[in-house]
């Protein structure tokens, strides 16, 4: 299958099945896709765009080439950003608005219409971490591993990781030690621990798998996986209460959609439902 | 054991043991417990009053026949309301109110003031998974499996799990993989990941254990065990601190309680205490 | 090893290692370490102490003797503060005023900068569990056991429990049981569960791998590790777009530490680097 | 105008003017409307049902007889409820009960879909404070004072002053000095600081100018007018951007009403529009 | 002065003043300043671009012609948008994303990094109101009066009056009977009740005075106003407690500034400071 | 009256008057109160002492001298804190506990137990700003005026002006003008945005004024006042329903007390009423 021309990017392979599912592969394989700049804007505007593409139902992330990615890519400089500016706040300015633009760029996972499926091997490290957590579901292959790696760098995580691993995994202890001693998880780990919900013998299996689920989720009513993620997202970010007021308002409109007539159809029937896209 | 002459519902049998343990039934067996209208605004009322009722200390919800809940019941058209309203905005007014009425009646397990122990044999179907992520906790059988089932009547479930099956499991991929695809879950998986925390063989020892289970907390002080529910529900929603802020008002009163010298002279002489009713 | 001289108190023992790890015992061996209000105090002021003490970067707390802690010793009669006053309102106003104290010692491990390792044997009871999870990470002994003790003293845990456990375990279902019941949970549960994310054999081995990671952890950057406590505890308390805010503008400026070129340039020649005291 | 037959009360006296405006009187004259607990559960149930009543559009509320309320009534002695029970944390569990169920009434103004406009003369005393702040529009008479009253009685206002003077007006110093020292506030000063936002001679007056604003409120759309509502509600209590995330959601369902459509004819035609009721 | 090459806007006239300031004119003075979807899509650009300009200091918005807007432009179909789908829910959808761009638009005043001084003459109508609530400071001139136009158009304001005007003014009665009645209120009351803080004879005059406070604010410390700016809308939205521990954060980096000492040499020596840009 | 012996500070005058009021005087008059380093640790101990001193149940807060004070010391080099560390990030770090110790000082007022009034005569500058707006009640003289100060500095104020002023005054418009441009603001429009509750010709005039407002509420039931305070605070920085259920929480305590029978008695009998102390 050949990369889309829709979705061209210098570090990304995009591959677009006919059944609405686009494949997105990091793709630096001989930098073990180490994350630069031009792959972090990359990521924001295919990610950004994706979520807007009403012929995209569902998106599976992995990395081209021998590992997931070796994280962030020392040779770029662009951590250095502000650095000449003499006066102190007006670096740190800079530094904040660039930091907001790196978290933008991961939030887009987070942020676009459909479900992301993140599906790795061997090492996740890193800055990987903050993505992947982005997602909203993660594979893994036995011989993954993941490592928030920032510690050994002299910074704590800001794009992600601080945030949103707690709150994927069933330990706070676990995520603690894990950001303070920068160590490795193995995939038995992380599948025990929930940050990954499946965990296969090859990439291979990996990649077949994460597109079979990702065309079940493109089968179903767009409107219903749709508001399925968005109202997952808000609902973390409050209360029980507001998360079914919110709840409550949004498909006060979603439920006069003629997909619920077509599914009931389908089920009574047991024939597949086509549905309109969004 | 008779069912309760004070708590009579027409789809709903509730038993009343000596101890303050009240066993409540979905009771629509030849439908497999299909929930209608008139089933959820019999849970509404029927948590409501027990939630008042001082002589009930604990509560066991589970299901008659088959099967704990065969999810909605689509005979009965209760969805459609407001349909025959011509004007868009009037319609999603209605269905605000009734997705609302619909929540408040999951809401009830939760807001009544005693712990509610759900105990389920095999399918939780669809909206019931809103209903029992509602409750305290949960227990299955080993033939119990567990289905997100909205996505496939083309609708994001709106009545509790996307705002409770997150935070009431140990993993946010598994979840979302749950609500996007509607596949079963096992009672092993259900286990791993802590939606039951405990597994039986058959229904009869589930029930017999979860009756068990109330029957230890509505020998506790009920001063403490309403008490640490409401507080939980509480923390749940807030920081950390002013989960703390709160529960140090709550409890500057409920300290004074004769509740706390009866159960300190009962752990002396290791004879059990007896409780006032609240 | 003995106790530091700048850090006595009459019932926690200091010891400080030279690799800036601090390592703190409840030191009330013959009351089974049982907690009064000596202790709380002491505990308060002792975590506040360390926390501004910058040659300490990794703290480890354990209990000396036969067991972690008993809990609540009942022969200290502060739970009975203000019981003199003869107004209610009175009364109340002075038990919260007490409440908040005794959260504020527990909470002492939570805000002081550096991570806290509790490690724990045998006996970890009811005030215990609202300490120890007030603790960065947890390790237990294949004999300890975990017991939320409260409800068997008629009263709800005030100092943490309610607000901590539900978040630092995978499961909402087994901490209220946990809750309400008072029932005892072993060591494989815990770990099981995520409260405990290491197991051992003995006391002897567990202190020392605590010791171990601590060492670890007081290796690497301080501003790394101070920043990613902070972070991960506000991050907990808000939303993830609210995290990410809050991290931007925190690292703005600890990204111009001169701890990232030392971590880059260690990386690179893969020899540690020394980072200065904060 | 004879009372409407539909809205029968003991304590309150409910005009429905065919424009689709209920006017609700406060109806104890003989006691100066003193507020006791049969008057109290009127308010909560009144306001509930002219909230659900669609014929309603726009509801006034002011006080028959001498003065609007006198305040609380103390030869009612429902405040004492619960002083029956000798162990003081059920007593403050029965108390928090009936305060909640008191809080219910008052903000029952604040919960119903329609705009209530409260005209008041003479005497605002006490709990009137707490009334009036959860309308949406206050009138006065220039003979009108409005008294914080509860720091006389021993109490700190527990219904909704506390919590709704101070986002009414414009001064968080005055609101302070009010609750503190339980001073007379005339209408001059209510008006300077916006509790109320007109002021007239007499009552007859104001209630005809109240009745012809609820009359113009009436003949708007009704879809716009409780949205309105609503959303002004939410935002108080929202940040700017989450009330503007709510409302985008809430109008995707009302935008697309055939009220549109019609006010756009009727401000193109300068001819009035009809509206269904909602 | 002619307008600036470097923001050409159809429907907006920009220009740059040497000290700093930028004049944004709403420029369709044939149409009244009717704000369609072309001059929507203005602002936000605009507005973006300026928010990222180091060398604007602050902004000036005023209406170009006899009005400063006659509101939205009903001769422009956008509100109509995604009224060709023939799905409900697919409708609100797209409805629901237009809206969120239409609010970005009105936010972008308030996102941009300078303080933007709204100064408006004869009618301020309808989103006219939502544009001049998200600006920093108003000016009026005493011909001008302000409607909340949309209850008359049967719609609930939906891009920012209903979240930011109650907190501009000093009275909710006042805020809501607007909101409700659609009515005008002129100069003085908006004076009065805060919306604007000058009044002016005529519409020179005030845009001279709104030039000339906007080049007083453009010759401070840009560190010092642009965090001024940021730190107020910041804690416009949170507790008093979070404002003040994300203050202390922000100003832990902007403290180190060179303004500082520049600002108090300045102070001392009475001659005015030079500051670089941001 | 000579300065009490239990509350002896270099920069603070405490008299104790005997109905149980405190009046604090700024006392560095040669220096025109202008505050360094140890007139803000002056502060927070004394106003920490107080809010525990049940002896005292209203504060007043006046400068000694002919000015309330002339904000910052800048012969006090304590804003350069941190200035020796080399590296950026952990000079940062203790600019931020320096920052948040400030901001503890000024938030003393807001946080101890009973209402501070602020009396305030010529000018308010700068920081003065900043700690007026943490008391509860502010007077002024017709010769006082406030200032903004910090913009002129270099920087955003950090200790309390940005969260509070705004939510003290009725229009955000001028808020955001007295901040950005660091302009003067007199007594009439300081009393007219509602800053100042009242206005006095004489510095006596508002001091004696002062002392008796202080003694009315000392004569209130310090139950009632102490909750009012600290009820109005929580309310402030939470939604409506948020700062209900806290206050009935609270108050199912407090409405226990015996000052409620006591006020009544003393309403009934028109004798004033004898609290005992809280």
């Amino acid at each position: 299958m050949s990369s889309s021309p829709k979705y061209q990017y210098k570090n990304l392979l995009v591959h677009i099945h006919p059944e609405g599912v686009a494949h997105v592969e990091l793709n630096r394989p001989k930098r073990l896709n180490a994350i630069n700049e031009a792959l972090v804007e990359d990521i924001r505007v295919c990610f950004t765009a994706l979520g807007q593409d009403k012929d995209i139902r569902a998106i599976v992330l992995s990395g081209a080439g021998r590992t997931f990615t070796s994280g962030l890519d020392f040779k770029d400089n662009f951590l250095l950003k502000g650095e000449a500016d003499t006066d102190v706040a007006r670096r740190a300015y800079t530094k904040q608005n660039h930091i907001k633009w790196f978290q933008s760029a991961m939030s887009a996972l987070e942020k676009c219409a459909q479900p992301v499926i993140v599906a790795m091997h061997y090492g996740v490290y890193g800055v990987a971490v903050d993505l992947c957590t982005a997602g909203d579901i993660r594979y893994g292959t036995k011989d993954s591993f993941y490592t928030v790696k920032e510690v050994d760098m002299g910074l704590a995580p800001d794009v992600g990781t601080l945030q949103r691993l707690p709150k994927v995994i069933g330990s706070d202890s676990l995520a603690r030690e894990l950001c303070y001693t920068g160590r490795n998880m193995y995939a038995d780990e992380a599948y025990r621990c929930g940050l990954i919900s499946k965990i296969f013998d090859t990439k291979e299996q990996m990649i077949e798998d994460a597109l079979k689920t990702a065309k079940i989720i493109a089968s179903k009513s767009p409107v219903a996986v749709v508001s399925s993620k968005h109202l997952l997202n808000y609902s973390r970010d409050h209360s029980v209460d507001e998360g079914l007021e919110y709840t409550a308002v949004w498909n006060s409109a979603m439920l006069m959609t003629e997909d619920i007539p077509k599914s009931v159809e389908a089920f009574m029937t047991k024939k597949p439902a086509t549905y309109s896209k969004l």
